[in-house]
C-alpha cells in the first residue's frame, strides 16, 4: 500500500517529516528509513555525490597525466592503468549522475538490490584501480630507483599518475565499505 | 550468570546441544550461537582453519621460489612481495594455530572484539600481499613481454612466485569477507 495512491494514510493534524515521508514511499518502515538516512557517504546523499566526484576527478586526472606521456604505450602496466582508471572514471561519473537525480527528486537509493550491484561495482572497480595502481608504482620505482633512468623516461608524470590511481583507490573504499556495511546489516 | 557456577540452569533431564553449551559459555544467547556455528569458514571452525593454511602454505611457496632467485634483491618490488608475503605467512600461522587451539578446546573465537581484531588483521595483510602479487606482475611482465628479456631473467621463477601470491590473496578474502560480514551483520 503506497501513499501516494492513499495520500490520507497519513493523518491531516499530523505534521510528516521528510524521513519518514521517504520510508514510506519505498514501502518500509519509517523508523528504519530515518536511521539509514544519517549514514553521509551511502548513495543518494550529498557526501556520496561528493565522494563519487572525488574518485571521478583523480582517475581522470590519472589517465590525463599517464596519456600525455609520449611512451606509455610500450609498458603494459600502464596501458592497464589507463584502461582501468578509465572504466573507474565511467563508473564514478554515471554514479554520480544517479546521485543527482536521487538528490533532484529526493528518492532514496538505498534499496538492498541496487545497494548489492553498487557494492558489485565498487568492490570490482577498485580492485582494478588498486591492481593498476600497485603496477604502475612498481614499475616507476623499478625504473626511478632501480635503474635510475629518470633522465629517457617521464618519472615525474608516471608517479604523478600513480599517486592519482592510489587516491582514487581511497576515495573508492568508503563508498565500498559502507555499501557492504549496509548490505550485511540490512 | 556463566553454566560453570550454576551447571543446573539446564534443567537435568533435558539434552543440551553442542551449540548451546558453547552459547551458555560464552555469556552469549544460545540460539544465536547456533546460528553462527553455521557459517563456515569463520574463525574457530575447520574450513576457517583449512583457509589459514591454504593461505600460509601458498605464501611459504611463493617466497620461496622468489628467494630463489639470485638477482630478486636488485628490483624493490621483488623484495616488498618476499616482506609483504613472509608477513603474510606469519599472519596465517598464528591464526591457524588459534584455529588449532579454538577446535581442541571446543571454544568459540566468534567474540566480536575478537573478530574485529581478526577483520583489521586480514585486511591488512590482504591488501599487503595483494599490493605485493599486482607490482611483481607488473615487473614480470615488463621483463617478459615488453623486454623480451626471459634469457637474462628468471621470468618462470618470477611468475610462479607471483602467481602463488595472486593465490594466497584469493585464499585470504574469504576470511576478510566472512569476518567482515559478522561485525556488521550483529
Amino acid at each position: 500500500m503506497s501513499s501516494r495512491s492513499h495520500p490520507a494514510v497519513y493523518p491531516l493534524d499530523i505534521e510528516v517529516t521528510e524521513g519518514a515521508a521517504d520510508g514510506a514511499e519505498n514501502g518500509g518502515l519509517p523508523d528504519d528509513r530515518v536511521r539509514m538516512k544519517d549514514v553521509q557517504g551511502m548513495p543518494g546523499t550529498t557526501s556520496g555525490l561528493a565522494l563519487r566526484l572525488i574518485q571521478f576527478a583523480f582517475a581522470a586526472v590519472s589517465v590525463a597525466v599517464m596519456a600525455t606521456t609520449s611512451d606509455f604505450p610500450s609498458v603494459t602496466a600502464f596501458r592497464y592503468l589507463v584502461a582501468a582508471l578509465s572504466l573507474q572514471c565511467l563508473w564514478s561519473l554515471s554514479l554520480a549522475i544517479l546521485d543527482i537525480y536521487a538528490l533532484l527528486v529526493k528518492r532514496c537509493l538505498r534499496n538492498p538490490r541496487v545497494v548489492s550491484f553498487f557494492t558489485i561495482g565498487d568492490g570490482t572497480t577498485s580492485t582494478l584501480t588498486f591492481a593498476a595502481a600497485c603496477a604502475s608504482a612498481g614499475i616507476t620505482v623499478l625504473i626511478s630507483n632501480d635503474f635510475n633512468n629518470c633522465r629517457e623516461n617521464h618519472c615525474t608524470r608516471f608517479q604523478t599518475s600513480t599517486a592519482m590511481a592510489f587516491v582514487t583507490w581511497f576515495a573508492v573504499l568508503p563508498s565500498f565499505f559502507l555499501n557492504f556495511w549496509f548490505m550485511a546489516s540490512r
